[in-house]
This record gives C-alpha cells, sequence and structure tokens, in this order.
C-alpha cells in the first residue's frame, strides 16, 4: 500500500486522484472536534468552507460550530473547541461546522474514492479502518492558511508508522519521508515539540491550552468520521463495526 | 533578520511580498547549473519557463540550455548537468535556460525586492551578501513538479543555520523550523541522507550520479546570481565586491 501526504489544501490540485482514500487532518483542532462530537452521538456534521453558508444553516435552525482564527465566531452555538461539543448538547443532532483550516481540506478533497477525518484522537480507530483499504491513501494536511503546520504534519509521520507496522506500506514522496522523520524526533515527547510551533503559541493567547493537550492525546475515541458525498454529511464510521 | 522557506512555488502566492528578499533553490540541479555558468563567466543567463520561448531563442541564435524531466531536450545546446557549461564555451555569452522547476519558481518571484539564486555550491557567498538584507528573506524551494523535495527542503535549513551564525535571525513559520530539523538529522553524512530521496533515484536513473554529488558540494564557486528584472536576466554578484 502506498501513503502519501499533501502537506497543504493548495497543493493538493497536484496529488488529486479520484481513486485515493484522503484522510484530513486538522490536529488543533478541527478533527478532534468532529471526532468528539461524533463519538457524543452528533448525527452527522455538515462541513461548510464559508460564513455565509453557515448562518444560513442557523437562521434554519441548525447548531452551528464556527470557528475563523482561532476564535468562536459570534453567531454560532460553538467554537472550535473539542470540549464545547458535549453530548447532552449534540445526540442526535445534525451539526453544521467551519474552521479556518480544516472544513476548507475537505471541501478539497470532496471527490476522493473515501474521505476520513483523522488525528491523534483516533489514530488506532483510522488504522484499523485503512488496513482494509485498497489503493494509495493521501494524508491531506489543513495547515494554516494553505501554510505548512509542524503539529499536521507529525501526525502523517505518526499515521504511516503505525499503518506501516501493520501491512506492507511504501512512503509514496518525499513529503512523507519527512514527516516520518520529524515524528521520529517528535514522538517521545510530542508535548514539549509541539510548543515550539506557531500555533500552539496561537492556542495560548487564546487561552486554550488544554484543547492542544486534548488534541494531542492519542485514541481518546474509537469513531473514524467519513463524509458521505451524496448527502455531504460526516458521519460515523466505528473501527469495531 | 526574519528568514522563512516556502517549500513549493504553488505556495509562494501565500508568501508573496514585494518587500522581501527571495532565494529560489533547485539543488538538483538547476541552481547549480546557473552558478557555475555564471562562476565560467557567462555574461547573463536569460530564464524562461517554457520551451517554445527557448527554441525562438535558440532560432534567433543563441546558446540555449534546456532540460524536462531530468533529461536534455533535443533542440538545446546544454541540459541542466553544471559540467555542460564549460568556460570556453558560456564566456561572454548570454544563456537562455529552462529547466522542470527551477526556472517556474523564478518567474513565480520576478517581483520580489531581490531574487537570488542560492545552492550548496554558493552558499557562503550568498550567506555574506543576505547579511547586509533589510527584510524578510524567503527561501523558495523548486520542487518537483510542485511537490516538495527533500533536498531544497535541506539547503534551506543549511542557509537558515549558517545565517543564523552572522545575525540575530527569526524563524518565520512551522516550515522554516522543519527544514532546519532536517538539516540537522542530514548535515553530517548529506550524500548518504540524499540518497533515499525520489529525485537521487530520478538523476541515478539518468546517469549523472556524478552531478548529484557535485551539485551538494559547498563552496564550490563564490559567485551570487541575481535577477535583474529591467532585463530579465540573472547576472552575476560576486561576494567580494
Amino acid at each position: 500500500m502506498t501513503i502519501d501526504i499533501c502537506l497543504s489544501p493548495a497543493l493538493y490540485p497536484f496529488y488529486q486522484n479520484e481513486n485515493d482514500t484522503v484522510i484530513v487532518v486538522d490536529v488543533f483542532r478541527a478533527s478532534a472536534t468532529m471526532c468528539t462530537a461524533l463519538a457524543n452521538d452528533a448525527a452527522a456534521i455538515i462541513p461548510v468552507a464559508d460564513i455565509e453558508e453557515a448562518k444560513r444553516y442557523k437562521a434554519e435552525g441548525f447548531l452551528v460550530g464556527a470557528e475563523r482564527n482561532a476564535q468562536k465566531c459570534d453567531f454560532a452555538d460553538f467554537g472550535n473547541s473539542p470540549f464545547d461539543y458535549k453530548k447532552e448538547i449534540v445526540q442526535n443532532k445534525e451539526i453544521v461546522f467551519t474552521t479556518t483550516n480544516g472544513t476548507q481540506a475537505i471541501e478539497a478533497a470532496k471527490n476522493a474514492k473515501h474521505l476520513f477525518i483523522g488525528t491523534f484522537s483516533n489514530i488506532d480507530a483510522l488504522v484499523k479502518e485503512c488496513v482494509e483499504i485498497d489503493g494509495k491513501i493521501v494524508i491531506l494536511c489543513a495547515g494554516w492558511n494553505n501554510r505548512i503546520n509542524v503539529e499536521d504534519t507529525l501526525f502523517g509521520g505518526a499515521f504511516a508508522e503505525k499503518l506501516s507496522e501493520k501491512t506492507d506500506t511504501v512512503f509514496g514522496s518525499d513529503a512523507m519521508k519527512i514527516a516520518v522523520e520529524l515524528w521520529q524526533l517528535a514522538k517521545n515527547d510530542l508535548l514539549s515539540y509541539i510548543k515550539k510551533t506557531d500555533h500552539y503559541h496561537r492556542l495560548i493567547a487564546n487561552g486554550v491550552e488544554s484543547d492542544a493537550e486534548y488534541c494531542l492525546r492519542q485514541n481518546t475515541v474509537s469513531v473514524v468520521p467519513y463524509y458521505d458525498i451524496i448527502n455531504r454529511k460526516l458521519r460515523v464510521k466505528h473501527a469495531d463495526r
């Protein structure tokens, strides 16, 4: 199996192949937030790329999560903190969701054969899902405003390492090799390593350090969100189906 | 001084700032080839992004270097090997030059405040030039068909390390931090490290392993090619001017 990584949504056109399985990762924090909402039995997540569309859903009575530049949008019910999406609020509800980077990456890759959401929170469930996949897997990093970030790159390295322990895996590009090398440097003390990054400082500045720690913790949930292209919704795919 | 790195020409629109100094790097092999031609007293290099334009210059009697996918184009005088550009052939001549990745990167950044060509071959001359610069420096990696490559990323790390030894330097993004980390892993045995990369295998397949070794050697020349925006030519800027 070939695994590759695309370090920015702006580079995805140079990877795009409708036979590929794409894993969208936005470590801080959209991936963990979507995983948590679905693990707390939200019926579905409707990802939208722009604020105006999110506002229209809000006017129709939907629950809306919306973040821009690490802050909750005023009109929204939730921001981009996984802790916002509590079971008693989200259970059986469809939630509209837009974030600075994560939902743009979903939009970029929506024509992939399979589109999953991955992060440290659901890494083992995702590996279990992906060992069965036929064809190439591309990790699509949400990055930051189309620029590269360390945390999404590290997730790519961690995922590739775990996948290669379960099945014969070929690293499809230099970018994949770089991500795996970086993960070797960081994995023994991930939080310390991440503290040097740009996004961590943005999270600290917004008072959500506890979100950062949660987002780096492995296997807090066992759900794999997948994108249902017909209905344009993310739903849960349990690893132990 | 802030130093940043843009890992693909396709990401340069998210960096673009006309006050920045840009260093275009294409380690295998366009940067070393341009440095060598100018060190061998070529009068100038006229970079062109497409083959048709190169053919028009050829018809007008210019010497033309042209490469696509690691091979010399049939109509051209030279390919993309630094060894092609011997003093007795290039001295006092203007040379038209187009390559798969390098000349596209020059095109992307041609409106920068200063545009230099850098690689291991001229790294110390380039550092000497850049310590005097006012404002931000962005290393623009040519990559491979807009995808990221290890060798250009490593040059970015090496250059940032050397610059930070000479002047107070801030790493402008996560990408810059990743490049510096990677350089730390590779620098003690660069050739062995590079042998794991995609592009090295392409060079071997084309029988130009000696080019690869030459392109990784530091300070084989002391010229800094700079882009003259008025005349759209690369000329030499000697470090010891």
